[in-house]
């Protein structure tokens, strides 16, 4: 039978067609007038889509670029930060902390968990001079508290930056970066925004900008203040990615679509459409017979469940390739073989989503067959959820 | 919720990819060595395709324009041809005999039958010069039955030509038009070739090519025998479109890479994809209460189904498209609002086939509840179709 490779991955996503286009038309040079008003349209759009204010910078390079970049230049060798760690991302943030010559304090959960408030208070000191955190975990599919941390750090008076990988968390959950006191909020190319991979975005509060004039860490192609010079008379400090940039800027423009042209309500839709997915999907593997494995606080980028007692979750993982062409994760770290991930976030529908649930019945009824699942089971689960969710 | 528009129409089917990219990249003038190479590359796939020693002709045109081109090249005012019908394409044959001046006789069925042998056998005459018939009726779903009215009129010693409309036959039937004794057996390319609208071509035998030489008929743009001449130097005898050919190509590599290469086995797997996607499809269908409009000869093209009774068949039409952005097709003449049909011909795989049912469900549980449908009775159909037949 015919198979189309499909991706529900939490990125790369599923790429935006419009976004193609535009990408395979975007052969302008990178110091001209056309390029300086695309990349200051989209700089705009990008605000809108973030929710804020602030400036926003944009950088070739994946998340975890923007990730190096928020440490380089919100630090300086021996600053005390926190971490706030229950991943594999989590786990990034200490690493490049502890690179860039940081006294890393850690909060961490385990895989699956989130933290609390309460060990987040207890581990915050007088000194600590940035909080790092995820808003979601890709790794996982836990949804944390960034609002929460967030108040804790007003309340507590603390002078420290409160800087969030939304990677995927951006189009999946809502922010109020201003209101809620965040200083850095970081995005990627690759995920709710549906363009490939190549481009991290980042949104910089005054705080965050002010912190970085005493800063002395070692930081030169990202160097924030720099792009934010640049950016100002419409340019990239280096080369930009091009043919992204021109991507980006089509796919902002049809999340705007999703509502009559206004940009932040469209990526409201976005956050309900990737809820609506999550909870579809997570009522069919529920049936299926998988334990949810972000159960605690289960985020809409993605869904994660664990594997049957003794069975590799890679085998789930290589079955819908091999047999339907269709792309999910195993488990990243100390979770692979035990768990599997499907995505929501970006250019997913129903029927990406029914279909799915379809496949991968099949592959538990053939597969499986410990589990005494029958045909419907997982798909009467998802269409109940669909059809109640959309009754009004 | 996000909603992606999808083909489920028999013609336009849905783009293949490889073959969208070689139509952007068509940047080539058509008198040149490039076009020559490329456009007799395409007829080489094309005879592989339509599994024939018989030479091919392309049109720039729809399926109609080939349609004409049979009837203009192979008949002289005053002829007496059997046109075979049974839906609106078997109509249009009539019409276009009766625009050229031909006496036509006919043998119809009503719509969503077909007609016997016995009938055909009847109205065959001594001067019956040319049969014209559809190897698929697309307006219904039904399969006709093509090897038994060869093999009549070989039985009959008939001089007539057998002429065939495989528009939607072609990659969802088998056919051996050398073995036969089909004498022109005409394709379009929005169609199981998986590109979009605008060529159509024409495997014409020997015997036709003879009978060109006396028929004299107006033909001008639509003139066989000139396109004949050019092919032979690698090019068109007028204006081609460029891009539509280079998308050929891709779309015939594609099918030939299902099979190692072998373009020939690639139609086959094509042929077998339409089907099981055709029976996952009548299963749902029949158990979600529709009555199968094309029961008794169902063609793997497409399958049409009645409404139910006092029910607009373009409620279900209607609503697929506004709730899910699903296109499927009301009735065409007589039997529109009385049916709808879903294609199946074309680059569909599993997933598109039980998504489309998971949406058919959901429409027919919330709008027609006097069906008595409850979730998941389409899609466990479906779904033991697929496993059964999947499972050696």
């Amino acid at each position: 039978m015919i198979r189309k490779t499909r991706l529900f991955t939490p990125g790369p996503t599923p790429l935006l067609p419009a976004a193609q286009f535009a990408m395979a038309a975007a052969d302008i040079h990178h110091r001209t007038p056309e390029f300086r008003a695309l990349y200051q349209r989209v700089l705009g759009q990008l605000k809108e889509f973030v929710g804020t204010n602030n400036d926003v910078i944009i950088l070739s390079s994946s998340g975890t670029g923007a990730m190096e970049a928020s440490v380089s230049n919100l630090t300086s060798p021996g600053d005390r930060v926190l971490v706030l760690t229950a991943g594999k991302f989590g786990e990034r943030w200490s690493a490049l902390a502890k690179a860039f010559g940081c006294e890393v304090d850690i909060v961490s959960a385990p895989y699956g968990q989130t933290f609390t408030l309460e060990a987040v208070k207890a581990a915050l000191k007088l000194e600590t001079r940035v909080v790092f955190m995820q808003a979601n975990e890709t790794s996982t599919g836990v949804r944390h508290d960034v609002e929460g941390v967030a108040k804790l750090l007003k309340q507590q008076k603390s002078e420290a930056l409160l800087v969030v990988d939304a990677i995927t968390g951006l189009g999946t959950s809502e922010f109020d970066m201003d209101k809620w006191g965040v200083d850095v909020l970081i995005g990627g190319s690759q995920k709710a925004v549906m363009i490939p991979p190549g481009l991290s975005y980042l949104a910089v509060s005054q705080h965050a900008w002010d912190r970085m004039e005493s800063t002395y860490n070692p930081r030169y192609y990202f160097d924030l203040r720099k792009e934010r010079k640049n950016a100002k008379s419409g340019e990239s400090a280096y080369t930009p990615a091009v043919a992204l940039i021109a991507a980006l800027g089509a796919a902002l423009d049809w999340v705007a679509a999703q509502a009559d042209g206004n940009l932040e309500k469209g990526r409201e839709k976005l956050v309900a459409n990737a809820e609506l997915i999550a909870e579809m999907t997570r009522a069919a593997l529920t049936v299926l017979g998988f334990k949810l494995f972000n159960a605690v606080s289960p985020g809409a980028a993605a869904t994660a469940v664990y594997a049957p007692e003794g069975v590799d979750s890679g085998i789930v993982v290589k079955e819908l390739k091999s047999r339907f062409a269709a792309i999910i994760t195993n488990g990243q770290g100390e979770m692979k073989g035990q768990i599997f991930r499907i995505a929501h976030l970006g250019f997913f529908d129903y029927l990406d989503t029914i279909a799915l649930i379809g496949a991968l019945e099949q592959v538990v009824v053939k597969s499986l067959p410990q589990l005494g699942v029958k045909f419907g089971d997982g798909l009467i689960a998802a269409q109940k959820v669909f059809a109640e969710r959309t009754a009004k």
